[in-house]
C-alpha cells in the first residue's frame, strides 16, 4: 500500500512531466491524489522541498527503466544501447510524444531559477550517463567498438542529444528526431 | 524610437527567457518595461497572445544572429558552421550559461500544453535549420564533405543537438556539453 507522500509524488510527477512545475497548483495534485492541504505540508515544508523530491523521483525511475533495459548481460553492449533507443521509442510513441524526459524538462525550466533544482538535475543526468557508459564499456571490452573511442564523452555526448531530441520530439510530435540520433550513433560515431 | 508595443515585447523576451513563460508575471513586465496595464491588453488580448509573438521575436533574434555568422560567402561552410559554435560558445559563456536557446526553452515548457505555441516554435527550429542547411550545401558543392550525406537529415541533427548541449549547459553551468557536440560533428559525422 502506498504512503500519503507516496501518493502526493506519484500524483505530483504525472502532472508536473505534462505541465511543468510551475505551471502545476499544487490544489491540482491534492485534489487529484485525494489528500488534504495540511498533509501536503506535514510531508514537505515548501513547494520547492516537493519539487527536490520529484527529482529524486524522476532519476530513480529514469534510472529503473535504463537499468531494466539495458542490463542482460546476455546481449552485447551495442545490443543493450540499441534496446535503450527501442524502448524509448515505444514508451514515447505510446504517450503520444507527451512529457518527454522529466529531468530535461526540468533543466530547462528550472535551472537558471533555483540552484538547488540545478545540481540535483545534473546528478541525474551524471546518473543516466553511467548506466549508457557501462553498456559501452562492454561494449568496447567485447572489441564491438574501437578501443580509440573516449567513453566518458561519447556517454555524455549520447545522453546530451538524446535530451536534444526529446526537445525537438516536444512540438514536432514524431519520432523522427529519435531515429535520426539512432542513426548518426551506431552509423557514423560508433563504428 | 522604440513603440510601446516593442518595449513590452522586448523587455519580456528578456525576462521569460531567463525564468520562463508560466513563471514570469505580466506585472513584472509591465513594471519593467514602464508600460500601463491597460497598454499591454491594448496590443495584446491575452498572454497567450503575447507567449505567440515572443516566439515571434525569438526566432527572428536567432535567424538573425545565425544569419551573422554563417552567412560570409568569402569563407567555406564548414568554415561557417564553425564559426556558428564559436559564436554561441562565446555567448553563452558570456552570459554565464543563463538563458539558452529561447525556443528549446519554450518548446520543454509549452510544447505539451499549447497547441499554438508548439506549432509556431517548430516552425522556428524549421527556419534555424535552413541556415544550417545552406551551410551545408555550399560545403558539399564545394566537396567539403561528402556527396553521400544526406544533408536536410544532418542539418535537424546538428539542430536537435544543439539543443541538447543547451539542456546540459543549464545545469553544468559549463559549455563542455557544446564542446562535446562540436567535435562529434566535425570529427565523426562529416569526414
Amino acid at each position: 500500500m502506498k504512503s500519503t507522500k507516496e501518493k502526493i509524488l506519484e500524483t505530483g510527477a504525472q502532472i508536473v512531466r505534462r505541465k511543468g512545475f510551475n505551471n502545476t497548483g499544487l490544489n491540482e495534485i491534492l485534489k487529484e491524489s485525494g489528500v488534504p492541504k495540511g498533509s501536503f505540508y506535514f510531508y514537505f515544508p515548501s513547494k520547492e522541498q516537493f519539487g527536490l523530491e520529484l527529482i529524486d523521483v524522476y532519476t530513480s525511475f529514469m534510472e529503473g527503466e535504463m537499468v531494466k533495459v539495458m542490463s542482460d548481460k546476455s546481449e552485447s553492449g551495442l545490443q543493450r544501447l540499441k534496446n535503450f533507443f527501442d524502448f524509448t521509442k515505444n514508451m514515447f510513441s505510446q504517450e503520444e510524444y507527451i512529457g518527454g524526459c522529466p529531468l530535461g524538462n526540468l533543466a530547462l525550466e528550472m535551472g537558471d531559477v533555483n540552484d538547488n533544482f540545478r545540481k540535483k538535475i545534473s546528478e541525474g543526468f551524471m546518473r543516466m550517463e553511467s548506466i549508457i557508459y557501462k553498456c559501452l564499456r562492454d561494449s568496447q571490452k567485447a572489441g564491438e567498438i574501437s578501443k580509440r573511442i573516449g567513453l566518458k564523452k561519447l556517454s555524455q555526448f549520447i545522453l546530451n542529444s538524446w535530451e536534444g531530441a526529446l526537445v525537438k520530439m516536444k512540438v514536432e510530435k514524431s519520432i523522427e528526431s529519435m531515429n535520426l540520433l539512432e542513426y548518426y550513433i551506431f552509423n557514423k560515431i560508433i563504428k
